[in-house]
């Protein structure tokens, strides 16, 4: 690549000193834009909120990549690690041109300028950080961490796509990024695009030093080879007198080479070594706050953590301040930068904006409701599992599962993911490996210890829910599809994430031009009722009540008591778009309630009466309502229902199965929320509910308590007990097993704790002798393992049904 | 430090064996522990839980430990980050003796083996990983990632203790894990204790190879080169015929020469060099479930995943797994290990156990209750705010609790930490640099950049949630004390490892053996109402809502209202033992409600009428209370209450102010519980109950559904709604506003509404024109900037309090 000509330097100077003044502007000024008269204090804002010390750094990059993207025609998009560089990114969208296409009101004159900078973290504005708002974003600049793991997740099955990742030095202290520059370990040259880390290395956070700007340079190096890059150094000095030419030239020549290695890697790929290389990366080290203030009121701030916010806080107030920022916005040159009207000269916006889609703020991967395509999607009711009467098979839920995902995959081989820590095959999805592979790009060793593993595979696994995370949300934001499945009290690992990215859909639905995207999908499993064997530690069903905390709209829960229901509600979610879908599943062994076509009206419905289940007389109301959310809970409410049966013949007894949580809620508060009336024909106004549900009880009060009968509800749940012991002792643990049901029952119907007193009394031993059997046996009471629902007990496969209930498969 | 004769290498393998004969034992074994008689399938438990493939690492890196501790008698603590080695480190504690000791029932004889065995992972038992009941554990081993922040975090202040900190190699793909290896940078050789970072790197994860075993060695050299470490590479390759003898005697110098290095740091640093030297880790790398059974079903299983859990799953089903399992004990030759009479033999632990408290498994910093010495505290009530009159004073409330916390730095110099991810001084608690630093050991630059920091601080800060949080936990279960700050959105980023520690304390509650330590206390500033400047991203209110789902007997929330509550609060937190505090406090200019002696009496109540606030008459039962929990939702429930005093003089208003938020639950859920009757008293049981709420309004109802007045209390808190804007705008836009708080009184004190339709309207009118001038002027309205409560209005200071309430002071 010959040199660059210093015309085309000083024209990327241009673009750079326009979107420092325009960034500065942003930040500062709420008229007199581009200071066509003398700046007076009543042209600053009257709150000055922004970061203005990354952005310079960020727009350095932008100026630079343009020149490149325009020379190579690759299309580019940019992830804004430092996501409180808004301006910059805001600034660079504008001169792209893009900005004002989307946004009309900002226009290419000077009352489009006063609009840009006046609309900055301003009340009805934008926001201060990269955001959804943002063209060309597919990264809040909010939360800090997650910059390469989106990055890769962008760059997974799309080849030809670059992804330049700035990362900041801050961000890069925090966990989930160290860790994510490991991803060069999963993505395949040949088959994923590429993404250039690039090191924001401007020495500063809010009140420190960073931790990757104050080691000696050969142990930066060294830990960027140990993260597998080559590193390239690119330095400008704090108090630098370089020239401006003379430093694009040098970074010019820097991201060239870059360019070329990445370049001579997928030539490489493309003849068919598709082994790991040695991606290239740079570090971008730069003081911060580059090109404003040297020093404030006498204090070091360009080149330290002074610049990293406003630095001229006093600009409204003081006239030094005042006069300074008048000189700062003025050191750009805005003469040179615009024309009459206010429109940048359009020999610098020509010079560096690419065309069209090549525009990194108009890219439609970063905006992929554009690109994104329906999943071709099996018939989930092929995947039934035969049901001959309620009770009367067993499965493994998941499974079944996965022997969906399994023709998805087929149908879907580049535009559909699964994502998970190290827990694909525990969480028992492993018939996905009849047709794909996990993705791995480390050593292999060989197939008797490597097993489904190759450097082309739909699965990725890395032991980091923050990582699986992230690469499933940068897979979907650009417009494809995915799910990830988790040990469900490790899910609270990305409680964070979750908030961003709920966060994200929900600003996402209020801006016309953001396209839908495919909904972020959960399977929880390795759920705390059966986390007997990893005990206490691995036990945690409060991620429900974390995700209900944000917008009705963009957030389901989904508890499915067995396989079909499981089908049919995942056949849902993957056509839903922005939205998080969390379904909790267990993977062990269990009873199978419904046929397909029932479980599909049962989804369809989101909850209903399990006529077989109850004892009720037409017509008549019940007695007692027994509720159960989730498979344990399902089970221990139908064996329940089973002793009143037989003991309590006369009691008429609803059953009702709830899989869609949300059901539950106040049709104001939540888009699926049953009606009063409907809620009244279901669980009665005035009759003792008693739910089993299978997390914290609060939450189903929290849901119900606008319901008419709310005060007759009595929920059973976890209530943060539990050890390593057996899967009934863990129900009894928390008093949720089918004998305490069957008290609380007796309990609450009135007229039946006098008549029903002996039979309180058994269920009180009967408890007494499951627990003393388990410490004894190390293993359920044998009433407990045969049980089978009565519909199902005579069948020939009774004796089969009853030995896989709760033995528990394996224990990972 | 010459070779050790082949007699003790011998021993050390001896010590070695019968740690993993007992592992296995405790796997497998329900009986015939010692294979007195032929394995019997009887013998095998019935379930098979636990985790096999990284024990024999595990108890290698023990034996060789305790040698080494034994020669140098160095105080050393053993961190299990591959915690689900569980049997392992039982095993050790047990051939310690000290097992024994604290369980009296655990007895040095064949029965006590049989019930060593019995109780792992058994119900009634112990659970499978390492955990409270493990002796010498202060590293639950469930969740993974934190095992380097809890050695460092032990490590501060402890400057002859040695952290021998096991790194799993699943674990250290984590990203917590990732960025701990930078904790490095912050340790002073001279004043903290040292850390051995040992990466246990066998191989595989559940069902994968791991990232790290997978690079080439020269890529992993550099990475803990890059990390600022000097890697000692050991390794035993998977199908190794060395003797067991080599083996050890290469380990065994190994360790001496990382264990002389750090002696060589010690001594410098003792001489005065306490810059940040190379500190020496050790790669491990052994086969996965070393010394297990090589193959089984014909399938590699001894160096790959399948060892990881239970390699012979079916020993108590197939008469081939059987013979295997007898074999596998066997090998360990148990005849040469344990006397007649069942206990081991004592040439062996004599050989290789340190005396008292040098046992790891009985080393007071890894039950730190044991060391724990109460702070000294000054008297929080000198650090009082003079508040002449309610709403007659300003202040930033975590400014004054620095103060407090300066005057404790002072008085505990070795006891005491601050951590923080670079917040510390942007949430107000700068005043500590008064008397510290922040403690740093990477490059300095000078002191006009590197303000307040030096190589020994009490504050330690790193742009890692779970860093900080790591460290801070590790330095509390060590015994001593301290808190951490942290934005309220970002807290979540740690709701994970929150879980585990109430976890921890929950359970060692139930253990007489541990003895309490110090409650970790959060102070959550820059909260959700006035992040209006860093926007949505920025804004949850949730972890309040989290932390209640763990046992109240672990968990408290406090929402002090102004300064001098903030303080007293405090300084209860840091009195308490085994408990969370959530202490959530905004950091802006704020009015103050309370003088000291009021903020005692009200922080000893928990919550109470402000009948300064109120127009209640003697003796007559309110119309309507406005509640408020929350130092901004007071703020609006006094503004309302001054508009109802002036607009609706008859109304009978109470004032009722919360400050410890479990006093609204019942008290059979929390122990702070109102009873019904003190409850009814304060917020009637019949009368409408506006309570304006800091988070999620859902959670009042929640503490509240089984009060006699729940269905009266209407909640305004925040509901997910928010961007950059003005503080007031914020309030509004969540319908928390003033405004709206007296719109509520009129649409739910019986008869207002008719009477009270022109107030109704001037107050939506007002929140019209409210929004419409922020949106001008990107400010609030005056008549809200100017507010301050009437009893200070004619106050002299009522222009200077009314100036600064609502302008924000900086945006950090």
């Amino acid at each position: 690549m010959a040199d660059l000509s210093t015309e085309t330097l000083q024209l990327i100077d241009k673009w750079w000193r326009a979107a420092n003044y325009l960034s500065v502007g942003q930040i500062y000024l709420l008229d007199n834009p581009l200071l066509r008269e003398p700046l007076h204090r009543d042209h600053v804002k009257p709150r000055l909120l922004g970061h203005w010390g990354t952005t310079p750094g960020l727009t350095f990059l932008y100026a630079h990549l343009n020149r490149a993207i325009k020379e190579r025609e690759q299309s580019t998009i940019y992830i804004t690690g430092p996501g409180h560089g808004g301006p910059g990114l805001v600034a660079a969208s504008y001169l792209d041109g893009t900005y004002s296409e989307v946004y009309s009101d900002i226009t290419k004159d000077d009352e489009g300028v006063r609009r840009l900078f006046k609309q900055f973290s301003f009340p009805g504005g934008i926001p201060s950080h990269v955001a959804p708002e943002t063209p060309g974003s597919i990264h809040e600049g909010g939360e800090l961490g997650y910059a390469l793991s989106h990055a890769y997740g962008a760059a997974f099955d799309n080849p030809d796509l670059l992804v330049a990742s700035i990362v900041g030095d801050g961000e890069a202290e925090t966990g989930p990024l160290a860790t994510s520059w490991h991803s060069n370990k999963f993505v395949n040259p040949a088959k994923d695009g590429v993404v250039l880390p690039i090191l924001h290395l401007n020495g500063y956070k809010i009140a420190n030093p960073t931790v990757l700007a104050r080691i000696p340079e050969a142990e930066l190096k060294a830990l960027m080879e140990g993260y597998g890059h080559k590193p390239h150094f690119f330095e400008v000095e704090d108090e630098s007198t370089e020239d401006a030419v003379s430093i694009h030239r040098r970074f010019a020549k820097v991201l060239d080479e870059v360019l070329d290695e990445i370049a001579e890697i997928k030539a490489r790929a493309a003849t068919g070594d598709e082994s790991r290389p040695q991606w290239p990366m740079i570090v971008f080290r730069t003081p911060k706050g580059w090109t404003g203030p040297a020093t404030i009121d006498g204090k070091k701030t360009t080149g330290s953590w002074r610049a990293h916010q406003v630095p001229l806080a006093s600009a409204r107030d003081t006239e030094e301040h005042l006069h300074d920022l008048e000189s700062w916005l003025q050191s750009y040159g805005p003469e040179e930068l615009f024309d009459a009207e206010g429109a940048v000269l359009p020999e610098i916006t020509a010079a560096l904006t690419p065309s069209g889609t090549l525009r990194m703020s108009d890219n439609p991967h970063a905006n992929g409701g554009l690109l994104l395509r329906d999943l071709r999607l099996p018939d989930f009711r092929d995947f039934a599992v035969d049901v001959p009467t309620p009770g009367g098979a067993i499965s493994e839920a998941p499974r079944e599962l996965g022997k969906f995902f399994t023709e998805i995959i087929r149908r879907n081989p580049d535009n559909f993911r699964i994502f998970g820590p190290d827990e694909t095959a525990s969480n028992r999805l492993q018939a996905v490996y009849d047709v794909t592979d996990k993705q791995w790009n480390a050593d292999f060793y060989g197939a008797d210890v490597d097993e489904h593993m190759s450097r082309f595979g739909r699965v990725v696994e890395m032991l980091s829910e923050h990582q699986v995370q992230g690469w499933l949300e940068g897979y979907l934001l650009t417009g494809r599809h995915g799910m990830m499945s988790s040990y469900e009290a490790f899910i609270h690992i990305v409680n964070s994430m979750f908030n961003q990215h709920a966060k994200w859909l929900k600003v996402t639905n209020e801006i016309p031009w953001r396209r839908p995207i495919a909904s972020l999908n959960y399977l929880l499993s390795s759920h705390v009722w059966r986390q007997d064997h990893n005990g206490f530690s691995h036990q945690d069903p409060g991620f429900i009540d974390h995700v209900v905390n944000k917008k009705a709209e963009v957030v389901r829960v989904y508890l499915p008591a067995d396989a079909n229901t499981l089908l049919s509600t995942y056949d849902h979610c993957l056509r839903s778009r922005q939205l998080v879908n969390v379904v909790v599943s267990g993977k062990q062994p269990s009873p199978q309630w419904l046929t397909m076509d029932e479980a599909v009206e049962h989804c369809t419905r989101g909850l209903g009466i399990w006529e077989w289940a109850g004892t009720e007389k037409d017509g008549e109301e019940p007695d007692v309502v027994l509720a159960a959310a989730g498979d344990v809970p399902t089970i221990e409410v139908l064996a329940a229902a089973d002793i009143l049966r037989q003991e309590a013949p006369d009691l008429k007894v609803r059953m009702i199965n709830v899989v869609d949580l949300m059901k539950l809620q106040d049709p104001k508060e939540h888009p699926h929320g049953l009606s009063d009336k409907e809620f009244d024909g279901l669980f009665t106004d005035d009759k003792p509910i008693i739910f089993a549900y299978h997390g914290y009880p609060w939450l189903i009060h929290r849901l119900t308590y606008r319901r008419n009968g709310h005060d007759n509800i009595h929920v059973r749940g976890y209530k943060e007990e539990g050890t390593t012991t057996t899967p009934f002792d863990m129900v009894m643990l928390n008093d949720m097993d089918r004998y305490h049901l069957v008290i609380d029952v007796i309990d609450r119907v009135p007229g039946m704790a006098s008549r029903y007193a002996g039979l309180r009394q058994r269920m009180q031993d009967a408890r007494i002798r499951a627990r003393a059997y388990t410490r004894e046996h190390g293993d359920d009471i044998p009433e407990v393992r045969d049980w089978v629902w009565p519909g199902a007990r005579d069948a020939a496969q009774a004796t089969e049904v009853a030995a896989t209930i709760f033995t528990g498969g394996d224990n990972e």
